[in-house]
């Protein structure tokens, strides 16, 4: 009746267990595993920023929006500019995201932090926020938005619509309104306001849109929050209801992946992080590669063609052949393959717009076929090398480097973030930052984090 | 391949051909009487924001959101505060639909204005804009909102989307781009990101949430046009790619209501003004009660009960029996009924917290039953009122106020504005308002309505 729809009998009261559990929960409640995973989380998160900072992409969003900012209260990171909190949470979760670096809940292929620490950073900047306090608002985030992806994922990703940004929105919201201290019926109401807004076109991959989605994801979700705590109300029932979330954006919704097991089962433990600046689908491929690199030595310059056998996803996702620009060639296996054979190299530096029309890696690249294989694990691959003269060899990536199998250890974490940084912020102000990132449970003011990555900030011609 | 995909053989370039029209199309293009409904379109807008700017629902945005306001170039319609261009077109749409008074698409449902007219007057105060060219900014994007929403309904609006938020983003953002002088390219890049945010859920009717969406749609349409200026790039075909906008949120997808006739058929003509304050499904009914009230007289004191046969989407949309809120009320078509029996009244003033719960009021609603009959056209109503004595009374309504047959005059739109902006900003001040909004074609700057309407500004004790 009306606008709303009464639930199918069954239905469980999804939306008030979630946002309860999550008001309910505090810091103690978390097992350590876990709150050091949100570490990692965040360290991971606080690299990519500071290294998409320089990128065309936050430039043009700096150069349609700085006029309409409001107080500068919060930092753009890695870069002179500030905004007012809403607006930092969009510039951080575009350059979080912008290179294709960040993490992964392997699961769903969210990419967990761009929504939620870029909401709550910006947020922590316009009041004192201890470090341990925001770890917890940040780890109940994620675990927010990666159990709703599990309740709508595969069928609402195939439908089109970039998990990051709908369920991302979500995260955002319950990790705002945790440091904003919302009540229970507040959060539900912060769910609504963020649910209703919960959009992005996976069609957008390979525009600088695709970063948007969780850039406003994170805007959107510290807004809602925001009004909740104003009193705007809101449906108390967005992710179940008929015409709500997983029921109008998807067609499989499993309740339980959002209501078992809360506090028992963290999926804010099973986060990754990518250690190759592209698509996940495509990491077996790139690690296998390097390996190869380093195997085959100045053979590389022999190769006569390579045969990939992948993950469905893999040419789903990445199968674009000719690619003509730095972010096209994310999305291509072939490119990726090329460069990591010639140069060894999957970091941001191998997907430039310059690289991508490199005669040698054009010309490996079009020798390079792929085909689907039902049966190839995701983080899996095979990879047949022939030569002009030899017998071919063959590799088999087991499981990439940086899945759940073969997870970074902190010091990946720590290399992967100099790596990026150092090319943007410099080197000592990238060791200064580690530092400050890596101390953040014992921080007082969070706020530290954020303040620290622009004291050598990149600053743009172009939006300056 | 990636997150494109082909799009099915024979499938037009929809956006393309949208776009590239919108962005060749000049104020002489447009039929005079397509500009004076365009101008009736305004300044029926005008009139709902004025009355919706002193609701709690305005209140409670702005104690959420003007903290994060950037410099205040734009007017909150009817109020002493000042915002940003994008935090006043979210706060103007919001006010302008908060009553459920505004315009209507009928064969969409689609409210117009609120996106497009709040997007580009928020706009116009931050640069000298003629009212001549702002008309012709807004009939183009009430345009492409209702032929984007004629594309997807009825299927998207069942799946339960909120059509004016979701079809109004790109009206907002072809307005704004008009206003911006966008090239075709960056045309195209607005709808692209201002599709990507296309969102809302019916599930929110009857909170403050509903109203949300139509501002949210002008804001983010705004922004859109913004990014896309400023060369952040996206998808060129959001509307028709198979992970876009009508193959994600619809399951039907008819590319001829976007691109046929476009100069010569207009959608922007066929908009109408609602009557009275609620969902417009309900006018029929409100229309033959007021009818009946006048015919009966003393006798409505009489009535024993009321039944109503109406069309099946009455009872879906607006089946509340038990009404708790003046919100509530909106979708209940027997508050609506008994209130416009007992009281004559179909004006924001029927939809209160207070005469929801008149005992009278709540009595004879009681004794309202209704039954959908999917033969009843949906401006058609017929209301059987029977007597304690005495034989019952009959009354058919064929075509209700509001309609297309039965279209306001000016007049009436001039009282409609009229009756609500008074108890908002006074008589004085409204009948000044009147004289600027209807003198729009002629004004040198339209900001000119902006600034008229907060000179007797409302003042909330709560936002102030």
């Amino acid at each position: 009746m009306s606008g709303h729809q009464p639930t199918p009998p069954g239905t469980p009261n999804v939306t008030g267990i979630l946002t309860d559990w999550i008001v309910d929960t505090n810091g103690p409640d978390i097992p350590n595993e876990i709150r050091h995973e949100g570490l990692r989380t965040f360290v991971n998160w606080v690299g990519c920023a500071v290294g998409g900072a320089s990128h065309e992409t936050v430039d043009a969003a700096l150069n349609g929006l700085l006029a309409f900012s409001g107080r500068s209260t919060s930092t753009v990171l890695g870069r002179a500019e500030r905004m007012d909190a809403l607006h930092a949470a969009l510039l951080n979760g575009i350059s979080s995201h912008v290179l294709d670096y960040d993490d992964t809940h392997l699961k769903t292929i969210i990419h967990p932090a761009g929504p939620v620490a870029s909401a709550i950073l910006a947020l922590a900047e316009t009041r004192p926020v201890s470090g341990y306090d925001f770890l917890t608002a940040l780890i109940l985030g994620v675990e927010a938005e990666c159990r709703i992806g599990n309740c709508v994922y595969p069928a609402h990703y195939d439908r089109g619509w970039h998990i990051t940004g709908t369920a991302g929105v979500f995260g955002a919201a319950a990790a705002a309104g945790k440091i904003l201290g919302l009540t229970k019926q507040q959060m539900r109401w912060a769910f609504g306001i963020a649910g209703t807004q919960s959009s992005g076109f996976r069609e957008q991959f390979g525009t600088m849109t695709k970063s948007f989605h969780p850039g406003r994801a994170a805007q959107n979700g510290l807004a809602s929050a925001l009004l909740a705590q104003a009193g705007f109300d809101s449906s108390e029932r967005v992710l179940e209801a008929p015409r709500g979330f997983a029921c109008v954006m998807s067609d499989k919704q499993d309740w339980d992946e959002i209501i078992e097991g809360l506090g028992t089962r963290w999926e804010a433990g099973l986060n990754s992080y990518k250690p190759f600046a592209c698509g996940i689908v495509i990491h077996p491929t790139i690690d296998g590669c390097i390996q190869l690199r380093s195997e085959l030595g100045d053979r590389v310059n022999d190769i006569e063609s390579v045969h990939l056998v992948a993950h469905p996803l893999v040419l789903e996702l990445t199968g674009k052949q000719t690619p003509q620009t730095g972010l096209e060639a994310k999305f291509s296996v072939f490119h990726s393959a090329a460069c990591a054979l010639l140069r060894g190299d999957g970091s941001p530096t191998a997907f430039t717009d310059t690289v991508v029309k490199e005669p040698d890696v054009v010309a490996l690249r079009d020798t390079i076929t792929a085909v689907a294989d039902p049966a190839c694990h995701s983080a899996s691959v095979t990879i047949e090398v022939r030569f002009k003269d030899g017998p071919p060899v063959i590799k088999h990536v087991e499981r990439a480097l940086g899945s759940r199998e073969v997870p970074l250890t902190d010091d990946q974490v720590t290399e992967k973030f100099r790596a990026q940084s150092a090319l943007v912020i410099g080197e000592e102000a990238t060791q200064k930052l580690l530092d400050v990132s890596w101390s953040t449970p014992e921080l007082d003011d969070v706020a530290d984090v954020a303040r620290t990555s622009s004291e050598n900030a990149w600053v743009s011609g172009a939006a300056a």
